[in-house]
């Protein structure tokens, strides 16, 4: 298992593996062939950035028992998903911030993300862990009252596209099996979300396979898997934070 | 007012302009700073590419006076828009394929594509169009059965995703005003849309205008304007061509 990171260090970028909170810069391609540079850094000399830089974000609706069970919604037959702009990117650190056209509810979504380790296209469930990097924490940022304004067109894109709309990190595991992760979601350090990824309808490898028969999966590339009960609207100055262990604490404040 | 181009020749890609059937390769940076190289090509020797490579598509919905009167839509009091994968581009020349797992209706949707130029948040209608680099002709295929089949959910972006589901092209022009132009789809040279930008809710300056205040949107980024009436399935072996006077004629066939 490793935990890779991208990060700022003395005004350039890298990217590394991090351990006892040690960097070990890597040269090369994240996904394919990076080799350590044989130098090390301690984490609190670098500025941590997005782990990667995806050019498609995908995003999960509707992929959990329990949340369906609640708001009555049935179980889709395929998996179902929106885009999120690559503009919306946010580290682990960074803030969140309020639309200036908007004043509506800012709802925080704690998920689990999945990151594509190469091109994937029509792969099988059993075949697609080995098209997977790793697994990160995201923060799937919604102005709320955004997505329902038009009678006829629920607007997922829009309401889920703002800059820094979309927190990523802190890390990258890779390794890990996905279907024991629990996703926890804490507001100034009170747990409102605690779910585990058994109750998705979909699990990571069933989503990397239907998304691979929909379109041409890269590396670097983020499913977010939805998310569950508990998602809310975030107060001005609050603190969200998006935990799984393994993975680590994805940290934001929001103004 | 200029047609660019990317072009594939003897095995690497360039850009330039194209004139009276000559290819002018430039270097640098299209939207900022290109420079010709001082040779020419005849346009036959080079195969064209998507005349840019845009990280984002975004494109409209309910866009058009005549297409919501025909169906009953209302005005809309935004821009209603999804996103498609950027792995499904196509050029002119290319195939659009029937994705392997389904066999609904495949639709065309001829359209006018903005091209943004350079880095765009937060701008009036009035300045819009400095950050507007050009236009280019879509055709925005829709795998039509798929978008309606959960209760509960629009499904655009996987209807619309599939790979070669996005042509764009042949050229994007320089210096045209948007709203003087008119779009014709052609199915095996029959007419069957022919409707002007003049038709639309929101025209290409207040598009951009409005999305600037959602998103960042960045050079190459393509915003597809809807489509109008007219929109249908292709038959099998059909040619699509979408037609805009001043930039030209984007053709690819459907197998």
């Amino acid at each position: 298992m490793e935990q890779w990171i991208r990060f700022e260090y003395q005004g350039n970028q890298g990217f590394g593996t991090l351990s006892d909170s040690r960097v070990t810069p890597f040269e090369g391609n994240m996904y394919n062939g990076a080799a350590a540079t044989g130098e090390t850094l301690p984490l609190d000399a670098v500025k941590l950035l997005t782990p990667c830089q995806p050019t498609t974000m995908i995003a999960l609706w509707n992929n959990f028992h329990s949340r369906a069970a609640k708001e009555g919604w049935s179980r889709p037959d395929h998996p179902l998903y929106f885009m999120k702009a690559s503009t919306s990117f946010l580290p682990t650190g960074g803030t969140i911030r309020r639309p200036e056209t908007y004043d509506g509810p800012v709802v925080y979504e704690g998920e689990l993300g999945i990151v594509i380790g190469s091109h994937c296209s029509n792969v099988s469930e059993d075949e697609a862990g080995d098209y997977v990097f790793g697994y990160t924490c995201v923060n799937d940022v919604t102005a709320r009252g955004l997505l329902r304004e038009d009678p006829l067109f629920v607007h997922w894109t829009r309401a889920k596209s703002f800059d820094t709309f979309s927190a990523v990190g802190p890390v990258i595991s890779t390794g890990l099996d996905a279907t024991k992760l629990t996703v926890r979601t804490l507001v100034d350090g009170v747990e409102l979300q605690n779910y585990p990824v058994t109750d998705m309808f979909y699990r990571p490898h069933q989503i990397v396979s239907h998304l691979s028969r929909d379109m041409t999966l890269r590396p670097g590339d983020i499913i977010a898997c939805g998310t569950s009960v508990g998602a809310g609207p975030m107060q001005q100055g609050c603190t969200v934070e998006v935990q799984i262990d393994g993975i680590g604490t994805l940290v934001n404040s929001f103004y």
